[in-house]
């Protein structure tokens, strides 16, 4: 056993995040990933146990590089749940924006995990939805929303708002209108969660 | 000119309809048709000038085979706005769900018209826009929900039932608690549209 392996995973995922970004989901192959490295497959899959398995911890990778951003968004008390929830959402939106428009092969790599119900994919969502049920519960806490469970109320805003988040609308995400179109839904619904008493509209 | 002429746009569409229930919007082509009526395929460029717009034509046709339901629905005074939204939500879902359940391929030959912009799919969410629209605005003059410009809240609300209404999401539409999944997003709405006064949440 060397002393030291100079292939360690995070040299493995940098250049497969490159090679997804030259060759695109369909095309990479692990002999590309290792021809860049100046190994064999075989080192790469000392580390990574397939195909899938690499392409799942890249994406991964890749997806978190935004999540501190959102994260520290959600968590941040000085700003009244209202304004945070909406300032969240909008984030939300802006990262996904960016990536599909600064990565659309790693992008396209995401959407192939998400399709296969990869948990790369569910992770993220329910990661998201957690920074959502952590800003609903602040709300809850303070008076501003009525919610006796911000885990449920989190999905419904979420749902309410997959236009804005759901990978299926992706292509909609550069209309020009898209924030405000978002901007209008949030209004809505914060309308509904601040909304003082249940409404009586279910006979 | 003859007289009378045995094969009208009709003959042509309920044709046109079970080509492409048989073969599938990418493999149907207007021989096949022509071939089904035992007709010549310039004998069905007289009536529709191109493959795309023999497609538009059987589309909408099959699109508006259930409108009236929805729209019969939308103008029933006699159930109130608030519970009319929530049905017609349903409604709506309850309509593509069955459409793609039972007619996959017709499904598939919409979806192709959507992705390409075509007026079918604009007038068909335009048709369904006005109906909310109706709706809404009969809440407004009742009094049950507080809105200035019932179109752009129409517009709003639909953006925000995106999963339930949007063939991006198709596939997610036999899930079991997706009714249910509406179901919650409909009543945080209604709250919202029901809620007194503006929220003071836009700083």
């Amino acid at each position: 056993m060397p002393a030291r392996s100079p292939l360690d995973a995070d040299t493995i995922l940098a250049a497969t995040e490159e090679i997804l970004r030259r060759h695109g989901p369909d095309k990479a192959t692990v002999v590309d990933v290792a021809r860049a490295l100046g190994v064999t497959h075989a080192a790469v899959y000392k580390h990574f146990a397939s195909k899938q398995a690499l392409r799942e911890a890249v994406t991964r990778r890749w997806l978190d590089r935004n999540r501190d951003t959102l994260a520290v968004l959600a968590a941040d008390r000085t700003v009244p749940p209202a304004r945070r929830l909406r300032a969240w959402l909008h984030a939300v939106l802006a990262v996904k924006q960016a990536k599909i428009r600064e990565d659309p092969e790693l992008f396209a790599a995401y959407g192939i995990l998400a399709a296969a119900h990869s948990t790369v994919a569910t992770d993220h969502v329910a990661d998201l939805l957690g920074q959502l049920a952590a800003i609903i519960a602040d709300g809850a806490a303070d008076g501003s929303f009525r919610t006796g469970d911000a885990a449920a109320t989190a999905r419904v805003v979420f749902q309410a708002t997959a236009k804005f988040n759901h990978l299926a609308h992706a292509a909609e995400w550069q209309n020009p209108g898209i924030g405000a179109e978002l901007d209008e839904v949030c209004s809505l619904l914060l309308e509904g969660l601040q909304s003082p008493a249940p409404a009586t509209n279910k006979e």
